[in-house]
């Protein structure tokens, strides 16, 4: 069994509007000096099989990610 | 200007109803050997200021994560 971890995020360059979201309730509760704020997605998989990245990428082409406006990317974890 | 990488991800044994519904979603489209999943939020900041994991780990306490059913990681990325 192999922990897979996926990271999808807003691509450089679209507009992320949870982000910017977060980042005016930030600054409604007084913190300063926010430059930026880009939320996205941590999904942690446990995966049987003989290519758990192969596995994941595939995943993420076909459900996970929205390849038009997220990056994604998939590592193994110890 | 430093970037502080936000993880939030459900606590352990707490239920996980996003990361289920993906795991359901996954095994329709025909995915195997799939053992768990669990879902949470990445958010990258860049701020300003002498202590940015101190002003990250705060932001987490007071709205980025929900500390009775969340636990969050905060670190410096290159």
């Amino acid at each position: 069994m192999t922990r897979v971890v996926v990271t999808v995020m807003p691509r450089q360059g679209v507009l992320d509007p949870q982000g910017q979201a977060v980042r005016g309730a930030l600054g409604r509760l007084g913190f300063s000096g926010i430059h930026d704020v880009r939320l996205g997605r941590r999904i942690e998989l446990e995966l049987d099989g003989p290519d758990p990245l192969g596995t994941a990428r595939e995943m993420c082409e076909r459900l996970l990610a929205n390849a038009l406006i997220e990056d994604f990317t998939v590592a193994i974890e110890d």
